[in-house]
């Protein structure tokens, strides 16, 4: 809603380090939210002025309650409305009066109560923007920010001072994160539950965080996001500085898209939101366990520089357990050098492992535990490494944790820990998440968040670009042939127009004619030469096969001839309102591959580009990856890199592998296709068949608006 | 070891039952481990008779300390030996003469410690069976029975008394379990720590298991199985009276095996495990969380009759969550019936969400959230209820627990509960835990436990069987062939002896001849029909494609001439060493359906057939399971389901569906065939042809030994 990027981080700046505060609604009533609000307040250590409104009191908890803002005659930073949604309207009136220029609003009862709470939603949000107010909220439940103590809405407790920032659209998730948090040592730079997004949303807070020199590291809750395009514009930048973490609700809500095509029945709503993390850079995880595991991870630890794992355990079955996990998940056991390994023979028994995973057996003492630890991280070969200490033999959990990190000061690479157990182990888990070690109650967990590491370390680092050749397209023709099926009100053009747009783009097909009589099919037949396929032509038929519009493999005249006849008498008799505007004859081609390229355009966030194995399968296999248009060549590469059809083409058990650069080139231009024409909704070219000498788009569907 | 299963569970029985314990090595030096055991015995209430001996002391821990056993005059139940390596055979012996039936070995420096450790082992193992004794270890960490306040070994802390009973193959696990279970008041029947298992092996304990009443659950963590049928036998029996749930490391230690075969890449020992515990019934988990997380719900709670899950929640954000996490692992929202969304509607507010997920919103009271869940529990069309709580309103959370645990008599269906926060839920969790509720900290934790119930529930329910028909086999036929091969000293069968093996059991192939001459083989060609596909035959190729031993699509007299020349000319240039015995020459087939029919021999479990996707792309789906020969029709028909290739031949996108029954009978019969011809180790049918039709091995390779 803020134009000025300064202007937005000011204000932002203000909610979150407000010097006078006005609580809207403040009471003695102690379930009401106002109560609540106030005495978070008054109780915290916040050295700020606060000051209660409501005209029913003259006084609460024995401060003074002013009847109005107007009462007030200090200036106030932020007003903070706890009073029914009906009365809000007038309240931002008064804010007005005094000159206030942020607010939250913690009612609830707008978006989610019916015709009437939208309409007075519609409201404020018209008011505040002529008054230029900021609104946090509604339906939110405040801001915490630990370095100043101020605990502004209805959190039970104070958040720890840190450098995490977490924005939220869950307050109820805020209230349990920040319960573990408090609980693990693990602190924030502040805390925000964004609500509604009447005006303040991500995209603001993320500026804020940007060039908030107290936050390293922001992690996020999504239920949805409005402006995909700000957003991964401010995402991008962000993550240029401090990684972002996501955790995104509503994977299972999805299928709403009708299925007119392959790309359009497997691109659900998430994997949109894959696709714009992905091209932002942020992290996503899966679940709130993991939103907080890999938060305390990036918090205190380094990023790990390469992908090679070193474990280090006083036990054999959970080193097996965590050495499992990494491969499952594709990762990498470091191969210890020589010398390395030579150190760890002079100090751990005869028959302790002294490869990697390494287990220093149940009696090695805290000194040889940590040693080995040690010794590991400063390993050329070994990139971080995961303690595993378990509580079986004689040594204390404490003295050995205590002994880690003392030593730690003599390498720089990440160390996550896991001391198993709980009573056991509390004392030195408290050593370790105080001295930034980031403990796992399992392995496996430690296993998980480092791979996270990994992901995020992999998806930042970024070879040096070429310059890129400049394509030009025939964007002109091109949109022609949408003019003209727009004329005609039709929102499906025809396979021959579908694959014109994909010329004008570089994209090539098989020969192909239009027959509308059986003599002009034969005539075609003979010129392209056989063999060759015929497909009814008409805007109506989405999937020829099954109205017996395809014939595949017509080899001479007379096939031919019958073909023709076949077609339209399948097809007048299974589809006999679709108009036929004849048959297409064209070469039949035989590539060993067959792909899928696709693309839809998505309201928030604009064309997305899908890739994958195609043919008739493609949904059994669900072997696709989608990205958000437009696309680099890097940007292409890693698409195809996603999918298993990668491996397949790189030349799979022998087979010959396809030229990629083609592929990459092909998918490209497709991606600056949707890009440049905002009329197509949704494209769909399966299958682009492909072998060593190039590819070609056998079929190609297109749905414009 | 033991032959009679009565006296395995009486040895058993005293084993974690004794009233009169030997500690040999107990010692006054803190830091040995008979001093930690002896320490452990003498500190708990265990009110059996303990006794010291060591014959450097007369007195531990003012306790009579004796110089040797026979100076005990009572009976002793179980000797734990507490000593050196070499000093084992020794004491055994002493054990004998003083006829002590059961002996622990604590020491560790045998199969680990080279050679002499090796020989050391197999000694004592040897004198054992000589002596009749039973040995449970050595290298465990002991044995604990928490209903006689028994803690034999050096466990730091008893465990509480409950219905789970843990085995675990790795003692540092043990220590670890214990500590989290008795932070979260799960209690145990015995917790039994087995070491190498010289003797007492996991199968003697689920034998005991089996009709020990104090045990309703049985957990194991698992490193390796040796003698794999007696463990199917008795885990399928005693998985049909309690579950039985397996943690299994080493799911990385695999790809060891040659791969000779489609089959034998695939079929890593992992997947010989999953076939394995699915044959005998056993719920596999994945992680040491989730084996705590499913045996705090297996514990305590009632099964789920079905798979219909209701959510309730005081926020919208987990239930979502939660949600997500169902979907994504197949899992089903329950349906709520009109007549509980009434009574919802009478209690929620307007703005509450009535349809599962059930948001009662954060200001809900303790009486409407149990509310809620009672009600949703009673829905006819819900099996199970989630409770998520969270602490953003105002509702006190031990309340809410307290609510709803009063109120739980109203139901009998499985509740689990997920109250999120830390501190803040503390007591709420200590109330759900001791009152029989299992808590997660995570919604999504929850709802994977609540899979596994029914992953667990789906296994072991079956429908009236019908009564199998018999089918009979050539089996001297096919003994016949693979004596030949034998007697010729060959390890690979060639594909027309493989076929004809194929054919003694049912399983048919094209029509196809040998031919030594370029006469013969046009001459077969026309015989067989055209067109027809040429390929060498030699029992020293394994994959005749790579050598250009295999040409397709022959349509002609002349063709076949031409291509029994290239198949010669071919094989002799890649594969010069190669016996040729000829080519076959066999009718060209083209079904639909390229499907994958294997099997394997294991050492540990025997033959296990593989069923999947086949084609030349298998490994790159790698879309197989795998199932314990020999296979009931329904077996057969679960290990087709457990794959997309039944998605697809059961009609996928209006293409027509096979006969599953006759897919059926053919896996059936195959899998008699792995299971009778013993000298077989490794099959595969790659592709098994279909369609709506039948089937076809179009080839087939078998390994001898």
């Amino acid at each position: 809603m803020f134009s000025s990027k300064i202007a937005n981080e000011k204000s932002v700046h203000t909610m979150l380090n407000p010097k006078s505060i006005a609580v809207i609604g403040a009471s003695e009533n102690a379930k009401s939210i106002g109560s609540v609000v106030f005495k978070n307040l008054l109780h915290s250590k916040f050295e700020g002025s606060i000051y209660a409104v409501n005209p029913k009191y003259s006084a609460i908890l024995d401060q003074p309650c002013y009847s109005s803002l107007q009462d007030i005659h200090e200036e106030i930073d932020i007003a903070v409305l706890a009073t029914p949604a009906e009365t809000i309207p007038d309240l931002i009136d008064q804010c007005c009066l005094k000159n206030i220029q942020s607010v939250m609003i913690l009612s609830s009862g707008f978006n989610e109560s019916g015709e009437e709470g939208q309409q007075l939603y519609k409201d404020i949000k018209s008011l505040c923007v002529d008054k230029q107010i900021r609104i946090i909220g509604p339906n939110c439940i405040g801001i915490i920010n630990p370095w100043i103590d101020l605990n502004l809405g209805f959190y039970s407790k104070q958040a720890l001072p840190g450098n995490l920032a977490f924005i939220s659209q869950s307050g109820a998730l805020n209230a349990s994160i920040l319960d573990w948090a408090v609980d693990q040592n693990v602190g924030f730079s502040s805390f925000v539950s964004v609500g509604s997004m009447m005006d303040v949303n991500f995209s603001d807070l993320l500026e804020y965080y940007e060039n908030d020199d107290k936050t390293d590291c922001i992690l996020m809750y999504i239920e949805n996001i409005e402006q995909g395009k700000r957003f991964i514009e401010v995402a991008s930048r962000v993550c240029d500085k401090k990684p972002i973490i996501a955790l995104k609700a509503g994977r299972s809500r999805q299928g709403a898209r009708v299925a007119a095509s392959h790309t359009g029945a497997l691109a659900g709503n998430d994997k949109i939101y894959d696709a714009a993390f992905e091209k932002a850079g942020i992290l996503r995880v899966d679940s709130v366990a993991e939103l907080f595991h890999v938060a305390k991870a990036f918090s205190i630890q380094p990023l790990p520089r390469g992908k090679r794992l070193a474990i280090v355990s006083n036990a054999g079955g959970p080193a097996v357990l965590a050495t499992d996990m990494l491969i499952s998940k594709g990762g990498e056991l470091a191969t210890l050098t020589d010398a390395t390994i030579s150190i760890l023979k002079e100090n751990l028994p005869s028959h302790a492992a002294k490869v990697n995973p390494i287990d220093v057996m149940d009696d090695a003492s805290a000194e040889t535990f940590s040693h080995t630890v040690i010794q590991c991280s400063k390993d050329k070969n070994v990139d971080a490494v995961i303690a595993i200490f378990t509580t079986q033999g004689l040594t204390n959990p404490a003295d050995a944790a205590q002994m880690l990190i003392d030593s730690y000061t003599e390498t720089d690479k990440p160390i996550l820990t896991c001391w198993m157990g709980e009573g056991d182990v509390a004392k030195a888990r408290d050593l370790l998440e105080k001295a930034g070690f980031p403990n796992f109650r399992y392995p496996e967990n430690a296993v998980s968040v480092f791979q996270k590491m990994i992901e995020y370390k992999e998806a930042h680092t970024f070879e040096e670009k070429e310059e890129e050749e400049v394509q030009t397209y025939d964007v002109e023709l091109a949109q022609t042939i949408i003019q003209y099926a727009g004329v005609q009100d039709r929102e499906r053009l025809t396979e021959m127009e579908a694959k014109r747009i994909l010329d004008c783009y570089h994209i090539s097909s098989p020969e192909s004619h239009i027959a509308t009589s059986v003599e002009e099919a034969k005539y075609y037949a003979v010129q392209i030469g056989f063999p060759v396929v015929m497909k009814v032509l008409s805007p109506d038929i989405g999937h020829k096969i099954d109205v017996g519009g395809v014939i595949l493999n017509i080899n001479d005249y007379k096939e031919a001839e019958y073909a023709f006849g076949e077609i339209f008498s399948h097809v007048t008799s299974e589809a006999p309102d679709a108009e036929i505007m004849g048959v297409l004859v064209e070469k039949m081609v035989h590539k060993k591959y067959e792909l899928l390229i696709g693309a839809v355009r998505d309201k928030a966030f604009g064309p997305a580009i899908m890739f994958g194995m195609g043919g008739s399968l493609v949904e059994l296999w669900n072997d696709t990856h989608m990205a958000m248009a437009p696309l680099t060549r890097d940007d292409a590469c890693h698409l195809i890199k996603m999918t298993k059809a990668h491996t397949l083409i790189s030349g799979f058990r022998g087979m010959p592998a396809i030229n990629k650069e083609k592929l990459i080139d092909v998918i490209v231009n497709f991606s600056h296709l949707i890009n440049d024409l905002q009329n197509i909704v949704e494209v769909d070219i399966n299958p682009f068949a492909m072998d060593e000498k190039g590819g070609l788009a056998l079929d190609a569907h297109m749905l414009i608006k």
